[in-house]
């Protein structure tokens, strides 16, 4: 058996309660009061009492609603008929905090885009953490407020949860996995009808902010105007995308592998060609001189608060003037369209007048980016 | 950045497709056909072609279903209107597969479970992996096909998910992350009244077989008949508990911690006593040896497929006729009874006649039970 829960569960509670105090105190022997330990130790992953110290002096003043107050292993949300979005990620970033957010802004934005992208209006989270052994509680306690900061701020409500303590070496901190519930409003239709030529591609704003974010810290990288992550939660842009045109053909966040892998998915999926013009792509000066120092394509870079989307050529004036009329969409461009030649295939045509391939990338230039 | 990502990037396609014909060759120089690696690496989580080839050669062949198969971001659910039960469970346990199980299993089977202790009909399952880099892929399958089975025993179906990739060292092979989304039906009615004095405890069969079933291989321990984990769904037992009783008062699944745990929890959180009778406990002859020769209390060791109950006085025989005639539940029996003494408090009636508290445990006797 590990040694530091024998050593818990030996451990004299540092405030007894009501019901403690009817325990016989002569089997807490440890001098040692383990329960102050300021790290996690595997016992906080029993389902016992140190378990329930956690979820009441951590999770619950932070994330604290009537739903989760229930406590039970599954909790019961009223939902109307109709069609609801459902979907799950988890997050491994390193570091933990980084220029502009945290894992605890992605574990609630980047579930909370996942189901803005039907259409849907996120309404509830889980919240799963598997801890590693000697994480500090401090760095936890940030976490999990900068999660109900986010959460606050997207207006979803975390309402179960679960957390699993592994031994040192086998994690790296905290590993978060959010799964979340989206209602679907009557009338949304998006991918009613697939892209076809003709249609234009939309972005959102500037790329590359978040993957290079991380970057810059990790590689220690200074630059004049600090690059600053894009994590943010999109589902209010979303909605006064889908108010001017309900039938937008598709939509997706560009995270992992950026807008490369993006575009190529819906290329193939689709089987239609996309043309994009690298020069209508905001990217940002910083971003820019960090891409080409790290020797990498912005389009490759994972971002964590923009949003591509097709739609039909009538509608493009109507859904971009939306968009900038966004907080999240200021920036927003037509950046290219949808094609008939080369269908699967997706081409920009460089700043020079160049055309050049972007193909699916293999793997990822930036591992552990979300 | 890492020696197999950028192997990754420059490895040849092993089958090239019609799409990846179009890209020029000549980018990828590396003599080592990575892709057929059989082992994982940090690109199969980077969003590109080997997330895909994951997705598309492991995960689709293993759950595809018609939902899955929309591969967007989220899935779009039909439900009636009315109350879901929403839950989460990530899973650790070590090692992956055991007798009478794998982590497939208790992934699906678990979140099943905390569902059905709603008396919810659980309908959809997400799942999320946290692969460490050198995982085997063949292992992996087995994992994936595990899930699969469980999930189509259950009744289940797996509509979304998410690969993560983490560095050797960061991980401990797989760890996957469930959410499960349940449709309790009309009428149930569990939880409308608090456990209340004069109350019967019923459990659905023998306890601590899972944990001494993970103990038993990690311990290298041999029986004349070996310990097999108990994992199972409960949902059908559930139903068929609320059809002799629709308003039971209160469910768990003794799962970390065991039934002291959860017994405790329900004692303090409605304020009541709690009094078992420890020969009426069902346990094996092979998890009682395994538990003597290991120092453990069978109260306190896991379970995956029992349940708890608490029901009415009158209700008692009726709920326990439907429990026997459940394959989950043959073995099910009264095993205690709330009283208006010791408010807080679980006490055992021993076979010997004696009385002994049971406390909530602090942490876990086994770490990475489930």
């Amino acid at each position: 058996m590990n040694e530091s829960v024998k050593s818990a569960e030996q451990a004299k509670p540092a405030e007894p309660t009501d019901h403690s105090q009817r325990v016989d105190p002569a089997q807490f022997t440890c001098p040692v009061e383990l329960r102050d330990y300021p790290r996690v130790i595997l016992g906080h992953g029993g389902g016992g009492a140190l378990s329930r110290e956690l979820i009441e002096k951590i999770f619950l003043p932070a994330f604290g609603n009537r739903l989760l107050n229930q406590l039970s292993d599954s909790t019961l949300l009223e939902v109307p008929a109709g069609r609801l979005a459902f979907s799950t990620d988890s997050y491994v970033v390193r570091p933990l905090f980084f220029p502009g957010g945290s894992i605890g802004d992605l574990a609630v934005n980047g579930t909370v885009n996942d189901l803005a992208m039907s259409g849907a209006q996120p309404a509830f989270l889980s919240a799963a953490f598997i801890l590693e052994e000697g994480f500090s509680l401090g760095e936890l306690v940030a976490v999990v407020q900068e999660m109900a900061r986010a959460a606050g701020a997207a207006g979803v409500s975390i309402v179960t949860g679960d957390t699993k303590v592994v031994e040192r070496g086998h994690g790296d901190g905290c590993y978060i996995t959010t799964s979340g519930i989206g209602i679907v409003p009557e009338g949304v239709a998006i991918g009613r009808s697939p892209p076809a030529p003709g249609d234009a591609v939309l972005l959102s704003g500037s790329i590359g902010d978040h993957g290079m974010a991380i970057m810059s810290v990790r590689e220690g990288l200074a630059f004049e105007s600090p690059i600053i992550s894009d994590t943010a939660p999109l589902h209010h842009l979303v909605a006064a995308m889908l108010k001017a045109c309900p039938a937008i053909r598709w939509l997706r966040d560009p995270t992992r592998g950026g807008v490369a892998t993006s575009l190529n998915e819906i290329a193939l999926q689709a089987e239609v060609g996309i043309v994009i013009e690298e020069g209508a792509i905001p990217v940002t000066p910083a971003v820019e001189s960090a891409c080409e120092i790290l020797g990498l394509d912005p389009l490759l870079v994972a971002n964590e608060g923009k949003l591509l989307a097709i739609v039909p050529a009538e509608a493009t004036a109507a859904v971009l003037a939306a968009m900038q009329a966004d907080r999240a969409g200021r920036e927003a461009a037509v950046i290219g369209r949808v094609v008939a030649d080369h269908p699967g295939m997706v081409v920009a045509t460089t700043r020079f007048g160049a055309k050049r391939v972007i193909p699916l990338p293999i793997g990822e230039q930036l591992p552990r980016i979300c």
